[in-house]
């Protein structure tokens, strides 16, 4: 069996998600990892347990002076995963850390949707120069595998039109507004009580995160070329319980909907009215994409948008792939 | 371009689906063509149109001494597509003519339910040692690509479960049933008068056409090494409007519904109530399978589980993988 040296770069919740998961994997060794403070290099293998304990307990890996950059450039590592906080302006520092990685014919696997959702074609593009792999099934959909399956299952197919509930945080508030009549903002206040919603939730209300996430699919899927501006984006907080109460009698629910039409060439992130019997109208935090096809009609994933693990379950898949098809 | 050299055998509603499909996608060749009662051939390839009007006008597309077995095993092509009508007790003819390609080196694709539920690890071997590929996207849930969703895009995920509703005609009589009151009787008669049923629907409805694909899904997907008589079956005739009310009255609907348990190593198809909010409730002649995992959760897919183009769409996106994979 062939060993994989893993350079794992951020240590946040997916990143700690990531390192629990390649524990039952001993394909992989960890060699190098990092946090926004700190780094560390161990060619040997790091222990995973020590290298969580001590993040836990002191709240850095390792040395300060030793930068994810630095890491990138210098460390010895066949696949570097990045799932660092997403910037969805700058896309760095993880852009950066990212194109060092291929430049130097390394493969890399993201969850972090600032790097693929401002340069996916750049990025892919140095992948395939440079014959590595460059993945991100993480970036949309948490768990779900929604890249993996158009590319894959519904190879030769045109895609005529795409719909999804691409953010939980924003579902779970709407359910909750639909089955219990609480206000938005007491969905909302429960929505970050229960870890769903961050402190500043303002990306996932507004429709920001889903329309980061079309974005990805445009571009890496449909082959668009898009960015964040050409989304049309309305977002929930102005959505009333009155409106989802009148939804209700007419047999229908209001989700928040990311669309996109390829022929047409838009996007759009808005609240729409959906028969309760259309598979998009998914409860809580769950993720759902329906894709229309020429040939094989709607087709419909459902699952769950995040977490530490799910996203973990993304990477995962995305390193099997890779040694599947590099290992020669 | 590599032009990909197709023998095609069995042109009934999804050979000719796949003829269809083939005339949008240049990089292939029809060089064979059979049906059960004739054969043609044509080294530098046939005009689709020719040979699917000759099937209308002659009910045939060929010469009478020229049969499937004969062009399996003498004529030159690249890639055998096999979508003949299901023998689910003995696999034949089509498990012959599969064994007889693959032996030759030659790819094979088939959405012939037969041979895949009988002797997929004998046929999975003979294609590992002849580095050939054996795909049968289609044999399970149509167009929906439950098979490459799972082994591709959950790929390291143990699975604990997997439940689905895996029969299109049963789903259709009972969404009618729930909806409009239709007796059984009253439903079944519907569905044949739209096509979704056949003559004899009895491996519709008594549960064996579903058992079939769950023997697919665990052999193939799940390491299992089951038959269908491993399958505790029991359909859907039994239900009574009154039934299906009663379930409704409690927010819950009744599908025929597929599940294993590879831990228990259980296999069951039988009707089973479940919450209207449950993604598995799909209407009409929808697919839906939920595969629960240990990393990413339960993960639902959902499309049209029949038609020729439909099937034709997962014969579609096993070539491509084929020729995307062998292209060297």
């Amino acid at each position: 069996m062939k060993l994989w040296k893993i350079a794992l770069i951020g240590l946040g919740s997916v990143g700690r998600g990531v390192a629990q998961v390649l524990k039952d994997n001993p394909q992989f060794i960890i060699i190098a990892a990092a946090d926004s403070k700190s780094g560390v290099i161990n060619p040997s293998g790091l222990d995973i347990e020590v290298l969580l304990a001590k993040k836990k307990t002191t709240g850095r890996c390792g040395d300060p002076k030793l930068s994810a950059a630095r890491i990138a450039a210098e460390a010895d590592y066949d696949i570097l995963i990045e799932v660092t906080p997403t910037n969805s302006v700058t896309g760095e520092p993880a852009l950066s850390t990212i194109k060092t990685a291929l430049l130097r014919s390394k493969h890399v696997v993201t969850s972090n949707k600032g790097p693929v959702s401002l340069a996916s074609a750049e990025l892919l593009g140095i992948a395939e120069e440079k014959n590595v792999g460059f993945l991100f099934e993480g970036t949309v959909a948490g768990a779900v595998p929604i890249l993996r399956g158009i590319k894959y299952g519904l190879a030769g197919n045109k895609i005529t039109a795409l719909y999804g509930v691409l953010n939980g945080t924003c579902n779970y508030i709407l359910t909750r507004m639909e089955g219990e009549g609480l206000t938005y903002e007491q969905a909302l206040a429960e929505a970050r009580d229960l870890g769903y919603a961050e402190a500043d939730p303002s990306s996932d209300i507004n429709g920001t995160d889903a329309a980061i996430k079309l974005v990805i699919l445009a571009n890496t899927m449909l082959g668009m070329n898009v960015t964040l501006a050409d989304v049309n984006q309305t977002g929930i907080s102005g959505l009333t319980v009155a409106a989802l109460h009148m939804a209700n009698i007419n047999g229908q629910s209001i989700r928040l909907i990311a669309s996109l039409n390829p022929e047409k060439n838009t996007l759009e992130v808005s609240p729409r009215l959906l028969p309760k019997d259309n598979p998009l109208v998914v409860s809580g935090t769950l993720n759902a994409v329906t894709v229309e096809t020429e040939y094989a009609g709607a087709i419909t994933f459902i699952g769950r948008g995040a977490g530490s693990v799910e996203t973990a379950s993304a990477i995962l898949a995305d390193l099997l792939f890779i040694t599947d098809k590099y290992d020669r």
